[in-house]
């Protein structure tokens, strides 16, 4: 028969993949019991809604049963109080979150999702941002697509060395003056591959958050990557974010996937501001001629199925992309964005 | 105050969505107590290590909040046994992991990647499965893509129903007969978000590898989802993959990012076999002209940076957008793709 101390050794062992600690460590093994073959515990998360806790109480039970004579594992799962919390991550500031944080004053965090890939989160982050800096605004750029970050290339024709300071690195600045922090500012060769699984993107997430020192704000637009896994789940839940724009395209296939990033973004509380339709449409450089180039368009009926504003539709134009490429985005009068950035400005006063 | 039966019958409009049955209806709730203002129960589920575990405890959490007089809900997680489960499925071994796999005779594994959003992974997936299937070839698609995911929309006009066997999850049929298993053949509206973290994503890949019963097939085409993360990782280190197809589009923006995922099949040790241009050219409907719509292509390039072939070129049709949302891919002839298909089939060889 196990004694509790041999449970208790076993579950040393389990770690909490977003805290990088064991269980144990982090206090949240609580009224640990064995009673003859039978072993139950309550773990105690930092949130009931952690998306690890299946596979923490999964590695629990594994270690349990392992030990001699254990046949059945119960785990209740509870919550530590708002003073546990504090006492684990330190006051704000302080070790665990980044110095810089408490440095930065930051006004509004506006994130751009769209759950599908290749729809132009990043161009539209762009285009915001730079829409925003020309009002005379301070506007900061969190490329949170640490796998496949497209946002250095848009801004920068080569990249720019990042400067640490000792209030926190300081994000490289474009030539309009928005900061931008990216995961590609920090690699030696922007062709690295960053292979990494999910805690690993969600602490460096966490860390261009906390640890990079953005200063005075106005506003902080964070480009999220596809998908509606650890990424988003880190900065809708980690962040503060005041409002998502989605950014579509005319398949109805994009229109579905919008769809269940608005429904993730309902289920986590974050509001979404408004929807943004790309390439609506293309112009044929020889005849001029106005097209649909992915089918007919889906975006008022999408607008209207969320409940949100359709703040605009923006054409594929392959001078774009070659600005976008050339990292001279911001030559580009961005004119078709005219409308949807004053919606914005408008939702932001 | 709640009475039992309420909480019951609250509880009854809980879903387990890969069952597709209400937890009161499949057994799953035992122990159910209404004390005051607290009700709790134990949800008994046919595996501890069931992905859905979170979502259904939160629907659970939420029916029963609902309810007047409800203030605090506690679920304790168990597990049914296996005369419960036998009961429950019918036949005896279905729900074990990985049975099926042991019946599977899957030739080869191609990977379609990119690890950029949005480039036509999808589509080229698709259509390599079709021009396979068409050589009379039986091809599966197995889509690794669990927060966006494409293949079925492409697919069905409407998303069939999956069947369980004896032998594990059987996969649903195309029009031409090509298996396919997607995350969205098992949730009750396409719309539905799947707001997991990595490990949980990566739990659901293989399952589709192990617990579907695919039997004999000459190539199973994984289509992967942007980035490289969890998915792609799990695809690499637990699938057999023979080869990888990488999707770009001209944008040198996605060649870089295209770098970065081959990178992480060349660290992974796996082949690359060739590179496939996506939204090459657009041709105007009212002129007929061809036009380079994301700027001139970097293919050739790229194709070389790789050391791999550049196995085609395909252009912007908005006909094939239209079908592909329609679920009629295979109606789309894909004389385009053929020169490709022929080079891969040659591979296969």
């Amino acid at each position: 028969m196990a004694t509790i101390e041999q449970a208790r050794e076993a579950l040393s062992h389990v770690m909490d993949p977003e805290l990088g600690r064991d269980i144990v460590d982090l206090g949240m093994v609580r009224n640990l019991e064995v009673r003859g073959s039978k072993v139950r515990f309550t773990l105690a998360l930092t949130t009931k809604a952690c998306p690890l806790q299946n596979s923490i109480i999964g590695d629990a039970k594994q270690a349990l049963l392992a030990l001699e004579g254990v046949k059945d594992v119960q785990v209740q799962v509870g919550e530590m109080t708002a003073e546990e919390k504090q006492r684990l991550f330190g006051q704000p500031g302080q070790e665990q979150m980044g110095k810089a944080e408490a440095l930065n004053k930051i006004k509004r965090v506006i994130a751009v999702m769209s759950g599908k890939g290749g729809v132009g989160k990043s161009f539209v982050a762009g285009l915001l941002a730079m829409a925003l800096q020309r009002q005379g605004l301070q506007v900061g750029v969190l490329d949170a697509d640490i796998t496949g970050p497209s946002i250095p290339k848009m801004f920068f024709p080569k990249s720019p060395r990042l400067m640490n300071s000792p209030l926190g690195i300081l994000p490289a600045a474009t030539h309009l003056g928005i900061k931008v922090m990216s995961i590609n500012l920090l690699l030696p060769n922007e062709d690295d591959a960053v292979i990494w699984r999910g805690p690993l993107i969600s602490g460096a997430i966490k860390q261009f958050w906390g640890d990079v020192f953005w200063g005075n704000l106005d506003a902080l637009v964070v480009d999220l990557p596809p998908g509606t896994s650890d990424p988003a789940l880190t900065v809708m839940q980690s962040l503060p974010v005041d409002g998502v724009i989605m950014v579509t395209t005319p398949q109805d296939l994009a229109g579905m996937v919008v769809r269940k990033a608005s429904q993730m973004a309902s289920q986590l509380k974050v509001p979404i501001w408004g929807l943004v339709e790309n390439m609506s449409y293309a112009v044929c450089p020889d005849c001029g001629k106005r097209f649909s180039i992915f089918g007919p368009s889906h975006a008022d009926q999408v607008a209207k199925q969320l409940g949100v504003p359709l703040l605009g539709q923006l054409p594929i134009n392959p001078a774009i992309a070659e600005l976008a490429d050339a990292g001279r985005i911001e030559e580009y009068p961005a004119s078709e964005f005219g409308p949807i950035a004053e919606q914005l400005i408008a939702t932001l006063k």
